[in-house]
Protein backbone atom coordinates (compact mmCIF):
# COMPACT_ATOMS: atom_id res chain seq x y z
CA UNK A 1 0.00 0.00 0.00
CA UNK A 2 0.99 3.73 0.03
CA UNK A 3 3.35 4.70 2.28
CA UNK A 4 1.99 6.31 5.71
CA UNK A 5 4.75 6.78 7.63
CA UNK A 6 4.42 10.63 7.22
CA UNK A 7 2.90 12.67 9.97
CA UNK A 8 0.63 15.70 10.03
CA UNK A 9 0.51 18.34 12.63
CA UNK A 10 -2.70 19.86 13.78
CA UNK A 11 -2.96 23.45 15.53
CA UNK A 12 -6.05 23.75 17.51
CA UNK A 13 -8.10 27.02 16.81
CA UNK A 14 -10.12 27.15 20.36
CA UNK A 15 -10.69 25.56 23.52
CA UNK A 16 -14.32 24.38 25.26
CA UNK A 17 -15.52 25.52 28.22
CA UNK A 18 -17.72 23.21 29.63
CA UNK A 19 -19.72 22.41 33.10
CA UNK A 20 -18.23 19.14 32.32
CA UNK A 21 -15.37 18.17 33.67
CA UNK A 22 -15.06 14.36 34.53
CA UNK A 23 -15.58 11.46 31.72
CA UNK A 24 -16.88 9.22 34.23
CA UNK A 25 -19.86 11.13 34.38
CA UNK A 26 -20.09 12.91 30.73
CA UNK A 27 -22.77 12.24 28.61
CA UNK A 28 -21.38 9.61 25.90
CA UNK A 29 -22.81 11.32 23.03
CA UNK A 30 -24.57 14.84 23.06
CA UNK A 31 -27.95 14.43 22.94
CA UNK A 32 -28.25 12.76 25.14
CA UNK A 33 -28.40 15.36 27.95
CA UNK A 34 -25.32 18.05 28.07
CA UNK A 35 -25.18 21.21 29.99
CA UNK A 36 -24.42 24.43 27.33
CA UNK A 37 -20.77 24.76 26.87
CA UNK A 38 -18.53 28.11 25.28
CA UNK A 39 -16.42 27.31 22.24
CA UNK A 40 -13.34 30.04 22.81
CA UNK A 41 -11.43 30.49 19.79
CA UNK A 42 -8.01 31.93 18.93
CA UNK A 43 -7.96 35.31 17.44
CA UNK A 44 -5.73 33.81 14.44
CA UNK A 45 -8.81 32.30 13.28
CA UNK A 46 -11.69 35.27 14.11
CA UNK A 47 -12.14 35.70 10.29
CA UNK A 48 -12.63 32.24 9.91
CA UNK A 49 -15.77 32.13 12.23
CA UNK A 50 -17.31 35.19 11.63
CA UNK A 51 -20.38 34.05 9.67
CA UNK A 52 -21.46 31.75 12.62
CA UNK A 53 -24.99 32.33 13.79
CA UNK A 54 -27.09 31.54 16.19
CA UNK A 55 -29.46 29.03 15.39
CA UNK A 56 -26.66 27.66 13.24
CA UNK A 57 -26.37 23.66 13.12
CA UNK A 58 -22.33 22.97 13.44
CA UNK A 59 -19.79 19.91 13.33
CA UNK A 60 -17.32 20.50 15.74
CA UNK A 61 -14.14 18.62 15.53
CA UNK A 62 -12.10 18.02 18.59
CA UNK A 63 -8.79 16.36 19.76
CA UNK A 64 -9.75 13.75 22.36
CA UNK A 65 -6.71 15.22 24.68
CA UNK A 66 -7.63 12.45 27.17
CA UNK A 67 -8.13 9.16 25.08
CA UNK A 68 -5.73 6.34 24.70
CA UNK A 69 -4.19 6.31 21.10
CA UNK A 70 -3.42 2.11 21.69
CA UNK A 71 -6.59 0.91 21.79
CA UNK A 72 -8.01 -0.97 18.62
CA UNK A 73 -11.08 -3.15 20.25
CA UNK A 74 -13.60 -1.78 22.65
CA UNK A 75 -16.61 -2.90 24.12
CA UNK A 76 -18.89 -0.72 23.03
CA UNK A 77 -20.39 2.42 26.07
CA UNK A 78 -18.12 0.27 28.40
CA UNK A 79 -20.47 -3.15 28.77
CA UNK A 80 -18.49 -5.77 29.14
CA UNK A 81 -21.42 -7.99 28.21
CA UNK A 82 -21.36 -6.55 24.59
CA UNK A 83 -19.11 -8.15 22.04
CA UNK A 84 -15.45 -6.41 21.74
CA UNK A 85 -15.64 -4.49 18.41
CA UNK A 86 -13.14 -3.03 16.25
CA UNK A 87 -13.03 0.72 17.40
CA UNK A 88 -13.36 1.73 13.34
CA UNK A 89 -17.37 0.40 14.15
CA UNK A 90 -17.79 2.36 17.39
CA UNK A 91 -17.50 6.10 18.59
CA UNK A 92 -15.09 5.03 21.25
CA UNK A 93 -12.86 8.22 22.19
CA UNK A 94 -10.13 5.69 22.17
CA UNK A 95 -8.78 5.10 18.45
CA UNK A 96 -5.35 5.51 16.64
CA UNK A 97 -6.02 9.42 15.94
CA UNK A 98 -8.54 10.62 18.50
CA UNK A 99 -10.53 12.95 17.00
CA UNK A 100 -14.05 13.97 18.36
CA UNK A 101 -16.89 14.85 15.98
CA UNK A 102 -19.97 16.93 17.53
CA UNK A 103 -23.20 17.96 16.43
CA UNK A 104 -24.11 20.79 18.12
CA UNK A 105 -26.56 23.59 17.77
CA UNK A 106 -25.16 27.46 18.36
CA UNK A 107 -26.99 29.10 21.00
CA UNK A 108 -25.09 32.57 21.58
CA UNK A 109 -22.29 34.53 19.78
CA UNK A 110 -20.02 36.58 21.36
CA UNK A 111 -16.87 37.80 19.64
CA UNK A 112 -14.60 35.10 19.54
CA UNK A 113 -16.79 33.33 21.86
CA UNK A 114 -19.51 30.73 20.89
CA UNK A 115 -22.23 28.83 23.03
CA UNK A 116 -23.60 25.79 21.83
CA UNK A 117 -25.88 23.20 22.57
CA UNK A 118 -25.38 19.45 22.71
CA UNK A 119 -21.81 19.63 23.16
CA UNK A 120 -20.44 16.11 25.28
CA UNK A 121 -16.65 16.99 25.15
CA UNK A 122 -14.96 17.75 28.64
CA UNK A 123 -13.87 21.53 29.70
CA UNK A 124 -9.99 22.51 28.16
CA UNK A 125 -10.81 20.03 25.01
CA UNK A 126 -9.08 21.35 21.85
CA UNK A 127 -11.02 22.29 18.98
CA UNK A 128 -9.47 21.69 15.43
CA UNK A 129 -12.79 22.50 13.03
CA UNK A 130 -16.39 23.46 12.80
CA UNK A 131 -18.38 22.77 9.89
CA UNK A 132 -21.68 23.49 8.38
CA UNK A 133 -23.71 20.45 8.51
CA UNK A 134 -25.10 19.73 4.83
CA UNK A 135 -28.21 20.71 3.99
CA UNK A 136 -29.77 19.29 0.81
CA UNK A 137 -27.69 19.31 -2.32
CA UNK A 138 -29.65 22.68 -4.00
CA UNK A 139 -29.33 24.50 -0.83
CA UNK A 140 -25.26 24.45 -1.05
CA UNK B 1 -8.46 31.93 26.89
CA UNK B 2 -6.85 28.59 27.37
CA UNK B 3 -3.07 28.17 25.79
CA UNK B 4 -3.38 26.74 22.02
CA UNK B 5 0.14 26.76 21.25
CA UNK B 6 0.78 23.03 21.70
CA UNK B 7 -0.05 20.60 18.49
CA UNK B 8 -1.06 17.08 17.82
CA UNK B 9 0.61 15.25 15.36
CA UNK B 10 -1.59 12.92 12.89
CA UNK B 11 -0.08 9.44 11.88
CA UNK B 12 -2.70 8.46 8.93
CA UNK B 13 -4.21 4.39 9.41
CA UNK B 14 -4.44 4.50 5.61
CA UNK B 15 -5.12 6.17 2.31
CA UNK B 16 -7.78 5.97 -0.62
CA UNK B 17 -7.18 4.71 -3.57
CA UNK B 18 -9.33 6.73 -6.07
CA UNK B 19 -10.02 7.16 -9.73
CA UNK B 20 -10.07 10.97 -8.98
CA UNK B 21 -7.03 12.62 -9.07
CA UNK B 22 -7.81 16.09 -9.90
CA UNK B 23 -9.03 18.31 -7.47
CA UNK B 24 -10.35 20.44 -10.40
CA UNK B 25 -13.23 17.55 -11.69
CA UNK B 26 -13.54 15.68 -8.82
CA UNK B 27 -17.18 16.45 -7.16
CA UNK B 28 -17.57 18.46 -4.17
CA UNK B 29 -19.59 16.28 -2.09
CA UNK B 30 -19.52 12.71 -2.22
CA UNK B 31 -23.54 12.47 -2.78
CA UNK B 32 -23.09 14.37 -5.97
CA UNK B 33 -21.81 11.90 -7.78
CA UNK B 34 -18.66 9.97 -7.64
CA UNK B 35 -16.80 6.33 -8.46
CA UNK B 36 -16.07 3.72 -6.10
CA UNK B 37 -13.01 3.98 -3.94
CA UNK B 38 -10.97 1.65 -1.77
CA UNK B 39 -9.62 2.78 1.96
CA UNK B 40 -6.48 0.73 1.84
CA UNK B 41 -5.41 0.22 5.34
CA UNK B 42 -2.25 -0.06 7.13
CA UNK B 43 -1.66 -3.37 8.57
CA UNK B 44 -1.21 -1.80 12.17
CA UNK B 45 -4.86 -1.48 12.23
CA UNK B 46 -6.38 -4.34 11.22
CA UNK B 47 -7.69 -4.81 14.49
CA UNK B 48 -9.60 -1.84 14.37
CA UNK B 49 -11.39 -2.25 11.23
CA UNK B 50 -12.53 -6.25 11.83
CA UNK B 51 -16.14 -5.61 12.22
CA UNK B 52 -16.68 -3.22 8.99
CA UNK B 53 -18.74 -4.85 6.56
CA UNK B 54 -20.93 -4.45 3.62
CA UNK B 55 -23.88 -2.27 3.80
CA UNK B 56 -22.35 -0.49 6.85
CA UNK B 57 -22.73 3.24 6.69
CA UNK B 58 -19.67 5.20 7.54
CA UNK B 59 -18.01 8.69 8.64
CA UNK B 60 -14.60 8.62 6.92
CA UNK B 61 -11.85 11.46 8.23
CA UNK B 62 -9.23 12.33 6.11
CA UNK B 63 -6.08 14.49 5.82
CA UNK B 64 -7.05 16.85 2.52
CA UNK B 65 -2.93 17.11 2.26
CA UNK B 66 -3.70 19.24 -1.09
CA UNK B 67 -5.58 22.07 0.85
CA UNK B 68 -4.01 25.46 2.12
CA UNK B 69 -4.19 26.19 5.56
CA UNK B 70 -4.14 29.37 5.61
CA UNK B 71 -7.48 30.25 4.47
CA UNK B 72 -9.84 31.74 6.41
CA UNK B 73 -12.88 33.09 4.35
CA UNK B 74 -13.81 31.48 0.43
CA UNK B 75 -16.71 32.31 -1.88
CA UNK B 76 -19.05 29.18 -1.29
CA UNK B 77 -17.97 26.60 -4.18
CA UNK B 78 -16.05 28.66 -6.11
CA UNK B 79 -18.77 30.55 -7.16
CA UNK B 80 -17.67 34.77 -7.24
CA UNK B 81 -20.86 35.93 -7.33
CA UNK B 82 -21.45 34.22 -3.11
CA UNK B 83 -20.17 36.84 -1.11
CA UNK B 84 -17.05 35.80 1.05
CA UNK B 85 -17.52 33.95 3.73
CA UNK B 86 -15.76 32.86 7.08
CA UNK B 87 -14.79 28.74 6.44
CA UNK B 88 -16.19 27.49 9.46
CA UNK B 89 -19.32 28.50 7.92
CA UNK B 90 -18.38 27.02 4.86
CA UNK B 91 -16.96 22.92 3.40
CA UNK B 92 -14.06 24.47 1.91
CA UNK B 93 -11.28 22.06 2.29
CA UNK B 94 -9.14 24.86 2.40
CA UNK B 95 -9.16 25.68 6.06
CA UNK B 96 -6.58 25.52 9.15
CA UNK B 97 -6.82 22.01 10.08
CA UNK B 98 -8.08 20.73 6.52
CA UNK B 99 -9.85 17.47 8.12
CA UNK B 100 -12.21 15.77 5.28
CA UNK B 101 -15.23 14.63 6.47
CA UNK B 102 -16.59 11.80 4.17
CA UNK B 103 -20.03 10.27 4.69
CA UNK B 104 -19.71 6.57 2.52
CA UNK B 105 -21.49 3.11 2.15
CA UNK B 106 -19.32 0.19 2.40
CA UNK B 107 -19.29 -1.84 -0.81
CA UNK B 108 -16.99 -4.61 -0.48
CA UNK B 109 -14.31 -5.75 2.35
CA UNK B 110 -11.67 -7.83 1.54
CA UNK B 111 -8.75 -7.81 4.62
CA UNK B 112 -6.99 -4.39 4.79
CA UNK B 113 -9.30 -3.14 1.49
CA UNK B 114 -12.60 -1.70 2.12
CA UNK B 115 -14.63 -0.59 -1.16
CA UNK B 116 -17.12 2.76 -0.49
CA UNK B 117 -19.67 4.70 -2.37
CA UNK B 118 -19.78 8.25 -2.28
CA UNK B 119 -16.09 9.35 -1.33
CA UNK B 120 -14.99 12.02 -3.48
CA UNK B 121 -11.45 12.41 -1.45
CA UNK B 122 -8.74 12.34 -4.43
CA UNK B 123 -6.24 9.46 -4.96
CA UNK B 124 -3.56 8.94 -2.28
CA UNK B 125 -5.59 11.61 0.51
CA UNK B 126 -4.61 9.50 3.55
CA UNK B 127 -6.91 8.46 5.92
CA UNK B 128 -7.27 9.63 9.87
CA UNK B 129 -10.19 7.53 11.18
CA UNK B 130 -13.51 5.69 10.33
CA UNK B 131 -16.60 6.35 12.43
CA UNK B 132 -20.20 4.60 12.41
CA UNK B 133 -22.76 7.46 11.37
CA UNK B 134 -24.93 6.88 14.86
CA UNK B 135 -28.44 5.65 14.46
CA UNK B 136 -31.44 6.11 17.42
CA UNK B 137 -30.14 6.36 20.74
CA UNK B 138 -31.79 3.08 21.85
CA UNK B 139 -29.64 1.20 19.39
CA UNK B 140 -26.36 2.54 20.49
Amino acid sequence: MADTDEAYVLRPVGRVVSPLTDAASAPRQGDEGTPAAWLVFDTSVERALRDLSVGAELLVLTWLDRARRDVLAVHPRGDESRPETGVFSTRSPHRPNPIGLHRVRVLAVDGLRVQVADLEALDGTPVLDVKPVLGAVNER
